[in-house]
Order: C-alpha cells, then sequence, then structure tokens
C-alpha cells in the first residue's frame, strides 16, 4: 500500500501543473495527458467520496482513440497508400498481433526492452508484435515463400515514452511494402524509393527529402578510419543521432562515451558531412581511403546503379545520397534510407510555435527502410536466405499533419455518407418513413430516418445541416395522395417533387456527380 | 524439467496421430494443427541435433496467418459489410487493442477467466480487449457521448480453446454496428435485424434465421415458473444451451446441477419450445401465468412492436420469436437476437462429413446481438445511463465457410489488382522498360516489371497467366524504333501495335470494363 498523504500531496502537485497548462492555453493533447496523470493519481487512493465508480476512465498511457473524424481522415491516408501499394502489384497478409516470445528474441538489439510481453498464463509465452517485418520473415520461412511483394497495414506495439503531440505513441500503425526474393541488383530497391516517392507527393505534405546510404559503405567508411570491427555496430548508432545533434556532440560521445580515438572520429566527420548523388558516389570510388575497402566500394558501385534506375522512375529531385544516415535496426545489410519533410509549414498544434525550426525537425522522419537479406535465415532450421527490401511508412506523422492541418483550415470533415433523410412534414408518418427508407435501402442508396414518432421538420433538416447530409426526401400527406415525394437539395433549399417511381433513379443522379 | 523420455513417447504418439490423419486424408486444418503440436513437443526437448535454429516456428495457439487469397476473401467480405454499415448511416471510431484491466473487469461474468493479460512490466495493469462492445461504451462514457450510430470492425481475444476447423480462433474479428441514445421504442433495434438480414443476403451464405427473445420475456418467465431470483443467471445459462443439447440433458442440468424444482423446469420446458411471430407475442400476453409478469408483458408488447417495424423493412421472411434463445453475456437488458445459418449445404472441410446434420449446427451463430442500456453507466461516475443497442456479426465463420466454398469451386481467387505487364522481346530493354512503367505508374495504371535485366518473353508471359494480369505492354527494337508498344491480350492472345501517345488511354479502355 502505498502512503496516502503521499499521493495527496503529488494530487496537489498535478493539480497545479494542470491549472498552469490551461491559463497558458497549452494544447489539447498536452492537457489530456496531465489530466489523465491527475485521474490516475486519484484512482490510486481509491475508495473517495463517490462511492462504487471510482476509477479511471481513460486509454492506457501512450494509446488513443480515433473518434469518427480522426477514422475519416485515417481512412483517406490509407487510402492513398494502399492505391499506391497496389498499383505496384502488391498482395496483402496479415499476421497475429502477437508471436511466440522467442520469435522477437534477438532481432532488435537494444530495443528489445521495448517489446510488451503477455502475462504466462499458462501456455506459450508471448509478446505483442514490435513491427511488421519480423512477423513477414517468420512467414516467409514457415510457408517456405522464396518471393513475394507484399503490403501489411497494422498495428506495433512498442513500450516507449510516448510523445503524443508529435504523433508518438505506444500503439501505432506501420503501413509496409516489401519485395523478397533473388532479383537482380537494386531494381526492387528502387521501386521501394518510387513508392515512397509517389506516396509522399500525393499526401500533399510539403516538400520532402529521401536520405539514401548503405550499410557496406558505413562498415566499409568505419574500416578505413579505423574503428575496430567490435565497435561498427555502436559507433553505427551515434552516428545515427547526426539527425538530432550536432557534429561535435556526436564526436564526443564517440571519443569519450565510446573510446574512439580521436583521429578516428575526425576522419567519420569528414565522411559523414558528405551528401550528393551518383556523381558523389564516383568520387568516393575513387577515394584513396574509401577505395581500399572492398565492402565500401560494392556499396558505391550499387548506390551509383541505383541512382541510374531512379532517374528513369523520376525521382531524383528529392533523393540525396547521405553518408551520415544510419539507422537503428540491426538487420539491414545493404540500401538503407529514410525520408524526411523539409518544410517548416507543418503548423504545430500547441504553444511551442515560437520554437519553429525545432518543432519542424521534430516531425522527422515519415518513412523508412531498406535491404535485410539476412532476416529469414534466422528462421530457417538450415539457414536458406532470402534477399528482401522493403519500406515503411510512419503513419502516424502523417496523420498528425493531416489533422493539425484540418483543424487549421477549419475544414468541415463529413463523418458519414449520407446521401438522403427520409423525412415528415406532419405527425403519424413513421410508418411511411420506414416504408420508403427501405425502398432506398434496397436499391443501395445511404439513407436515414430519425428514430423518433413524429419528429419536427425543422430538426430534421437542421440534422441534415450539421451532419452534411446532401438531400431530403419529404413525405407528407399531399404527397402520399400524389404519390410524390418533395425531394429538397439542402444546401440550396430548392424543392421539387418527384414522382415515387423516378425517386431512386433521381436521387442517384443528384449524388452521382458529388 | 521435464523428463526426456516422457516427451520422446510423446512425441511417437503425437508423430502416429499426424501419420494416421494423413493417410485418411484428413483436412489440412485438422493436419496442421496435430503437426504444430508436435512441433510443439519437439521445441520441448531443446537442443536436438540441428544446432542454434532449433526453435519452433508457427502462430501462437489458436491464431493464424493470412496468406494472399485468404485476405483478398476477408477484403470482399469486409466491403460487402462496411457497405451496409455505411449505408445504414453508421460513423466509424478505433480504440486501442489492450485497455486497463480494471475497464474489463465485471463485465463478461463466468467468461472473464478467458481475457488476456499483458504482463505487468512496470506501469498501468493491461489486458487485451475480450469484444468491442465494452471499449465502445468505455468511449461514450470517457467522451461523454449520449447519440451515435458506430460500426467498428477489429480483432478481439479470447483465450478460449480454439476449434480453428469451425473458424474459431483465440484472435479473431469481430463487425459491430451499434445504435446509442434515447429514441423511440424499437426503431433503432428493428434496424439493427435489417443490417443482419441485409449482409447475410448479400454474402450468399444460403438460407438463415433470425431468432429474437428479450431477456425481460425470459426473466418474467422464470418469475413466473417460479425460479428463484438469485437463479435467474444460472438457469438462463442453461437455456442458451439448448441450441446444441436437447430438452432432456438440459432439463436435467437445472434440476440436477442447479438444483431447480422437477415442476419449475417442466414449466419453462413448455414455454422454451414455443416459437412464432407477432401472433406468439399476442398469445403469450393473453396467457395466464406469463400474463402475471410484468417484465415479461412490457417485452411482450415491445415484441409486437419490433414486428411491425420489421415487416415494414421486408425482413420477416426471416425472424422468429423463439423463447428459447437466451445468449450468454449478462449485459442484456432488452431484445436480443441471433443469427443461424439453416442450410446444411455448408460442405464441412473434414472428414467428419458423414455426420452431416451436427457439422451443419456447429457453423451455428454468424450474428447476434441485443440491447443493453447499463453497460454505459457502469463507466460513467454519476452512473448517467445511455441507451445501446447493437448487433455483431461473426466474420471467421462467414470466412471459414467462403474459403471452403472457394476451394470446393476450384475457384481462381486473384490475389493482386495488376492490369498491365511491361514486357521486352528482346535483351537490353531495362532501361526502357522501366521508363515505360514509370509512364503507366504515374498515370496511375497498375503495373509490373518483371525485376531482371533480360527476362524471357515466355517467363514474363508465363507470369502473366499465373497471376492473372490480364495485358501485356511488349517492348522490342522495332517497336521502339515505330514509337509503338505491342498491347497483347493474355486470354485471347490477340496482340495490337498501340502508338504510344495513345497507350495509356487504350489499356484504361481495355480495363474499365473487367
Amino acid at each position: 500500500m502505498e502512503d496516502k498523504a503521499q499521493i495527496q500531496e503529488a494530487i496537489k502537485v498535478q493539480g497545479e501543473v494542470v491549472r498552469k497548462l490551461k491559463s497558458e492555453k497549452a494544447s489539447k493533447e498536452q492537457i489530456d495527458e496531465e489530466v489523465a496523470k491527475l485521474l490516475e493519481l486519484k484512482a490510486r487512493l481509491g475508495g473517495g467520496d463517490d462511492g462504487k465508480h471510482q476509477f479511471v476512465l481513460k486509454t492506457p498511457k501512450g494509446t488513443r482513440d480515433y473518434n469518427p473524424k480522426q477514422m475519416a481522415i485515417r481512412e483517406r491516408v490509407f487510402n492513398t497508400i494502399t492505391r499506391c501499394f497496389k498499383r505496384h502489384g502488391a498482395e496483402t497478409i496479415d499476421t497475429p498481433v502477437f508471436e511466440l516470445k522467442e520469435t522477437l528474441t534477438g532481432k532488435y538489439g537494444e530495443d528489445s526492452k521495448l517489446i510488451y510481453d503477455l502475462k504466462d498464463q499458462g501456455g506459450e509465452l508471448l509478446s505483442l508484435r514490435y513491427d511488421l517485418t519480423v512477423p513477414f520473415a517468420r512467414y516467409l520461412a514457415m510457408n517456405k515463400i522464396t518471393n513475394i511483394k507484399r503490403y501489411h497495414i497494422a498495428k506495433v506495439y512498442r513500450r516507449d515514452n510516448p510523445a503524443m503531440t508529435r504523433g508518438r505513441y505506444r500503439e501505432f500503425y506501420q503501413c509496409d511494402f516489401d519485395i523478397a526474393g533473388q532479383y537482380d541488383a537494386m531494381i526492387p530497391d528502387a521501386e521501394c524509393l518510387k513508392i515512397v516517392h509517389e506516396i509522399l507527393s500525393e499526401l500533399e505534405l510539403g516538400d520532402f527529402r529521401i536520405k539514401v546510404n548503405d550499410r557496406r559503405i558505413l562498415d566499409g567508411m568505419f574500416a578505413v578510419c579505423g574503428v575496430p570491427d567490435d565497435k561498427f555496430r555502436t559507433i553505427c548508432s551515434t552516428v545515427d543521432k547526426l539527425d538530432k545533434l550536432p557534429w561535435q556532440e556526436v564526436r564526443k560521445e564517440m571519443v569519450d562515451e565510446k573510446g574512439l580515438s580521436e583521429e578516428a572520429a575526425d576522419q567519420i566527420g569528414e565522411y559523414v558531412s558528405l551528401h550528393g548523388g551518383m556523381d558523389l558516389a564516383e568520387r568516393l570510388l575513387q577515394d584513396p581511403r574509401m577505395s581500399q575497402s572492398k565492402q565500401a566500394c560494392a556499396g558505391l558501385s550499387d548506390i551509383k546503379l541505383l541512382f541510374s534506375y531512379l532517374q528513369l522512375f523520376q525521382v531524383t529531385d528529392k533523393v540525396v545520397f547521405d553518408l551520415s544516415l544510419a539507422r537503428g535496426l540491426d538487420y539491414y545489410t545493404g540500401v538503407i534510407y529514410e525520408a524526411v519533410l523539409t518544410q517548416a509549414g507543418v503548423a504545430p498544434a500547441s504553444n511551442d510555435a515560437q520554437n519553429g525550426s525545432e518543432e519542424s525537425v521534430s516531425v522527422g522522419s515519415v518513412a523508412g527502410g531498406g535491404r535485410y537479406d539476412g532476416l529469414v535465415g534466422m528462421f530457417d532450421p538450415k539457414n536458406r536466405k532470402v534477399p528482401c527490401v522493403g519500406v515503411s511508412i510512419g503513419i502516424e506523422r502523417i496523420f498528425s499533419i493531416m489533422e493539425q492541418r484540418a483543424e487549421a483550415a477549419a475544414e468541415k470533415v463529413r463523418t458519414t455518407e449520407v446521401q438522403v433523410l427520409v423525412a415528415s412534414a406532419q405527425k403519424n408518418l413513421l410508418e411511411e418513413r420506414l416504408r420508403l427508407v427501405t425502398e432506398l435501402w434496397n436499391a443501395g442508396i445511404k439513407a436515414e430516418v430519425m428514430y423518433k414518432k413524429n419528429p419536427k421538420l425543422l430538426s430534421q433538416l437542421q440534422l441534415c445541416e450539421e451532419t452534411g447530409i446532401p438531400l431530403v426526401a419529404i413525405l407528407g400527406e399531399q404527397e402520399l395522395k400524389d404519390g410524390v415525394v418533395k425531394l429538397r437539395v439542402v444546401a440550396s433549399r430548392e424543392e421539387v417533387d418527384v414522382s415515387r417511381s423516378d425517386l431512386i433513379t433521381e436521387i442517384k443522379r443528384r449524388t452521382s456527380e458529388a
């Protein structure tokens, strides 16, 4: 049991935090987060004055519900992405949300501590999936599939420190596209970049860059700069911080924390400042030091080949060969890439708008991926390899941007697709309304009635205004006698009598152009 | 540690089981299940002769992957269901896959033992959602929403004993449609039944029945038959078994296990054998015993009203008022319903085909739901009630039927939507192929190239045959010189030269009718 007084003190402090944020007009997300903490504290006090209903009414830390408006935006984004994946001929698969714990073991390096485990309730030990790549590799090995082009859109789970205002959650969607199979070099790799280019362009998120590098170039560079073999991975992790930290701090970590020599660090520093296109790859192939590494040369030749295909795909305008790109995950073996939004035009929702430049950096990476030729082999009893390359679209950040934008533009997002409300002008017409709406449903028209025996005409019309229903089919004594329906256009308030037998055709005609 | 010899013995026995099933040509699912058990046993032996890769390559018990073919079928079913929900004006929401453990506590009665808990890794205690109804109620209370019509299609989790051949899994989809709000009686309830009718008709699963009853009628019936108040729920659970057990066994359980008097049991027996339509409700309202219960009368009047709306909705052909319908869950307060497929025409996949009648029963319920007016109030600190009624489509059983059907009909299910393969007739045309496929992608056409520098024309044509791509755009030296592309129709082998500038229009024309 906790000390009651201690919790009460904590509640007082947390209450102050919430009041302060509110008075500063902080963002809704930020306030919600702090209110949630407050509620949690109150719940820990237990009992309380309200009696039995003293529990916390919230979603788990780092998660959220999607309301209908958010779902409408989410659906639009998913449709754009799915259309692109299908345009490139991908199939789709699905895997369970949890895997055997051992399936995930040893695949994520240091990040393994962020994996959610299920409670041992007897039976197998299970963990929630951490990404879609490892389950994909498990699926390929288990079904002995040696080539496939598939996409998978699903939620993954990480016990990370959530930063929800910036679109970082513990439960979040990934949209993955991967090509598995033994093919001629760099063709599938180039298609992955083409896909990123298409999706980011179509979503109109503003300008972006796709950084490209190769694990073999990084390893070769480390070798020729004198990094000991056993420090490749850890130095690679430090290089990975260059998008957040200035070189001086990265250098410091290399030398002070990781024990690298100053000379090696400085040599690395020269290389990682380089970025360019095919020309840079050519120059580095001539570089006296770099050219000593076979690995680096293989990577550089492939970058050259990659760029030649990217030219044919018409996407070189956004792609940069950037030697500072490292990427965190252990399993990459060749080309790696990461897409970032470069426009500061993305308005942050909260008050730290003053700090615009920092905020625009923090939106950061919206897609990333690379080649992982060894992962499937880790699951195969005979270690048979299946070369793979893929890309993952970081959809939550994209949602955040789209939502902020819809809010800023005060855009009216419709959350239903109803085409017509069946309404009545007088009392006692419920049966007639139900009869008519049945006719419409049976003809495939999206229609509603109010669930009231005798709704007022005005409240029926108001419902249409509020929810964006474009048409009203109004029934009255006279209309029923004449065998017509009064069809009202909500926007223009225009009304026409349509004969009952023409009504369906007329509604379809009027809504097909919308 | 387990006894090695014991496990080895178990492996021997299990090996026999698998061999036997194979020789009997049992269904793939059945064999897979037994093979999985065998692999699990082998894994428990550990170490073994193959060295380090001695882990089990499988999905967790009671779960499965969906391959592209299954996904194509799943997508079709989801589209039909979603279209229907949208036709009825529903919005959609999403909630996290896990909830605070306490959110689920006390909502499912005995079934609570089937809830998956997450491991306590510090922080909140979490459980995987067990259905979509409780999270929906939590969402309404948390956001103080008093009326909404929403659908939610998502996975739920139950640590049940899986029977995968019959479509029973530990991870499975639910498709829920619910109407929350204070409305005039039975209008939303009737719409839920209309929706079940539309979906089951559209999916063409064969004939079906929708059984309807009311918790108030059940409770009233128990009261007038002399069941003590504190035995209502447990006797209700026993009645719920009537779709699987004959009356004699159900009676036995009531009397011997639950301690009900023989007279009470026999009186119940008379009532639960009744089924009919509006006429039955009218008859029971006159029944000397039943009419003594206020509750029962309220339920019976509402059933009458419900049937009058169902007549207007044109669905009474499939709806039966059935006093034996009880449904398991605790939270129902009014109307309840359940849809069952009645056709034995659904071919069972496995060998127990001889036992046709039993199998056709076991496909059983494909949709169910009812009114739950108290659930939201359980989450509200002030116990404010939000009346709700809803229905859940049991999609896994429907998938199983559709899959079996596709297999039986040897139906060729396409898993991609590719319209055209860009191919070459000679060597060294990779760049030209990439250039052309880029043109097509940029015009929104679904297109592919083979990831080879110099693929043979024959293998390119074979790929189209195998995957159902209807068109091939063939490039050769001559075509490039003439500024044309040879467009080949895979089915008819017809070939025409199309000028490069007309190609996109021509492909769109030829594939729009497909």
